[in-house]
């Protein structure tokens, strides 16, 4: 069971919009066994977008497409599958039904007839209903394969998929289970990893699947199979979770599944613990906070967090002594140890973190280099700080200096278990 | 001119990843003229790769690869390449010595030998040398189209495209130059908007495009022409834009281009009215700040912010009475106005904004509905706040949330210009 993703839009290609929705379908139909087997992106014009369906469609059984459904001249996916099928478009009822509703409950306003002419769809499709948008999604069947198109806002996409497209693939066609299962490991080479569990890898059953992920300081290790025997797979890929999860004892910091980030054990450990945090933030600029704050959930530990981004709101808001900034400079461990402690008091938290450096790309209040970082962590008992330096490249030192700040707390916080 | 860009690894297929290397090497080949034909992401496997080589040599000249160059089992781009060049892989000295220099200045361990094999390249390919990583870029020949193959983490990718990719292409072809012009705007739906500009976009020249990319409450609109003559197209899509402005004055916010995204352009504007700007999250938790402090010289205007998460932090470290909270509910205009004030004066800015709401999925500590968010903005002279209702998915009405704060914020700092 092979899926092919067709994303339409000028916007992907120059790099104006990264194509998110490609990684939420992909994750979506692993989850009921479906294999992607390619993404293709292709620009809104005609030609492209058939040629792209005829090869998908010798390549997949499953092609879903997404973009190019608004109601605006740019948009022409519509005329291009209805051509593609010698099919033409016609009026769906249900689907102008929804429309007007949509416009008398929301936007209030006359309703125009480009918005009436989105419920004209080829007359093979089925029409899946779009709750929250004018352009509705399509189903064609062709022999035993599926085209599906979906408007490509991310949300409106989304729900069509939650509500339409997988009940529907899921009836249509028996599948197989896919596991899928991450190790998180910090602060070890890919290589180095590689080396310590070679035994182990070489002597994988053929159809576990090993794949190493590296990204700013962290290995992910994933192993993945796929079989129609659930049962048989779950256990056969935890039998060897177990026997090389003492190999990476050291580095091995959680398992990674959709709602299990680092930042998402942490707080599952800390409200385990009944512990809560607070940070406070130079350099990272409230990225720290973001990270917990994505996830729901994260008011059962999280209180708050300080951006204190520019100096003298380090003294008016944090209460850092300006003797000490002074004395050892903005960017010093004695700054970011003050900073932890201080946040955790302010916000009556057990555990305060704090980040202070220079993110580039030029100097800011302080004569630290360009990727100097110090991260503190307090907690009751001590006040901890670290160094770090980060490169030159400034997106990748905030997010750098966000993931250090995650293994710092995580290590601190598994300490106690 | 056109180039294919292909990006390897199951880690997308499966949507562990999102691929943004894609949208980077995108946007890098149009600056210098270049056009994206298609992208087309394939699994870890020979078979496949060589396919996705085959079909985007016959679509385009330039062929782009990521992904796959690293130095454990499951890499295997260099070998599928030097295979469909009928190649060899012979060791390149320079590229050997850079890694032994990699390994002695920032690893300090003994080199292994997997990473010495990084320095195996195909014997019909130059190195691209990349200094912050073991696996070189290659650049492969073959008539007048050119394979180029790089790492597939971002910073090494990108890192190669700045200092080898873009200066050889640009070298080695005569480029057209590709202009492309952003217009945000705010507040009226995609159909209305396309219904005001009508008359305008049907007499458009036929080589400029309009395109609508509508997005959370803002749509943007792209111009984008290709031609030789740089002069020509920049003077009259410039004439153009002078003729939509009019029409879309009321909606219209600024240009966006890679340093003009909406919160560049406020900083900006507070820059030049030497004003200064704190916030205080509740719901946005930390987001809105780090819009902000993404962009480099945030300092220059960005004092700082606060992240009030749980209530009691709200009355600790904001100073919002008790009284006020159980009076009005912690999701109110009032607490809002009352954070926005303090923020403000804690951090003696010279605005102050705020947001506190329900970003669900469950109710928090307070009994609004969820998607409920209340924005307030202080200024010296008043406090204003809204209510806005913004659906029920975690990430959308965070991301909802934040725009519609900049969008408050850009109104009443463009008022006083």
């Amino acid at each position: 069971m092979q899926a092919e993703i067709i994303t339409i839009g000028d916007e992907i290609l120059i790099g104006q919009v990264v194509d998110t929705n490609s990684a939420y379908i992909g994750k979506a139909l692993n989850s009921i066994g479906i294999s992607v087997y390619q993404i293709t992106s292709v620009q809104d014009n005609k030609e492209h977008i058939s040629k792209a369906l005829t090869e998908a469609e010798s390549n997949a059984d499953i092609i879903i497409v997404t973009g190019g459904l608004g109601p605006t001249k740019d948009d022409i996916t519509k005329h291009t599958i209805a051509e593609y099928f010698n099919d033409t478009l016609i009026r769906n009822e249900a689907v102008l039904k929804n429309i007007e509703w949509l416009w008398e409950t929301y936007i209030k306003k006359p309703i125009q007839q480009v918005n009436k002419d989105q419920a004209l769809i080829p007359s093979k499709a089925k029409a899946l209903m779009n709750t929250v948008g004018s352009a509705p999604g399509m189903w064609i069947e062709k022999e035993n394969k599926v085209f599906i198109s979906m408007p490509g806002v991310p949300f409106e996409m989304e729900l069509l998929m939650q509500k339409e497209v997988l009940p529907r693939l899921k009836e249509k066609y028996k599948r197989p289970f896919i596991l899928h299962r991450t190790l998180m490991t910090y602060g070890m080479g890919e290589s180095v990893l590689a080396e310590i569990i070679e035994e182990w890898e070489d002597n994988l059953p053929e159809y576990i699947k090993l794949a190493y992920l590296p990204n700013l300081g962290k290995v992910r290790l994933r192993l993945s199979a796929i079989d129609f025997d659930e049962e048989k797979i779950k256990t056969e890929v935890e039998e060897q979770i177990q026997k090389v999860l003492p190999l990476i004892k050291d580095v091995f910091v959680g398992f990674e599944d959709e709602h299990h980030s680092l930042e998402f054990v942490i707080g599952e450990e800390l409200v385990k613990q009944g512990k809560t945090l607070s940070v406070a933030e130079s350099c990272t600029g409230g990225k720290l906070a973001e990270t917990f704050t994505a996830n729901s959930g994260a008011s059962a530990y999280f209180k708050g967090g300080l951006v204190t981004y520019a100096t003298q709101s380090k003294i008016d808001v944090l209460g850092i002594s300006e003797e000490t900034i002074n004395k050892y400079s903005v960017v010093s461990s004695q700054v970011a140890e003050a900073m932890a402690k201080n946040v955790m008091k302010l916000y009556k938290a057990d555990f305060g973190i704090a980040t202070t450096g220079n993110a580039g790309p030029t100097k800011g209040d302080s004569d630290a280099e360009v990727g100097t970082v110090f991260i503190a962590l307090a907690t009751k008992n001590e006040v901890i700080s670290h160094k770090f330096a980060l490169g030159n490249n400034r997106t990748r030192v905030i997010n750098k200096a966000v993931n250090k700040a995650l293994e710092l707390l995580q290590k601190e916080i598994f300490k106690n278990r």
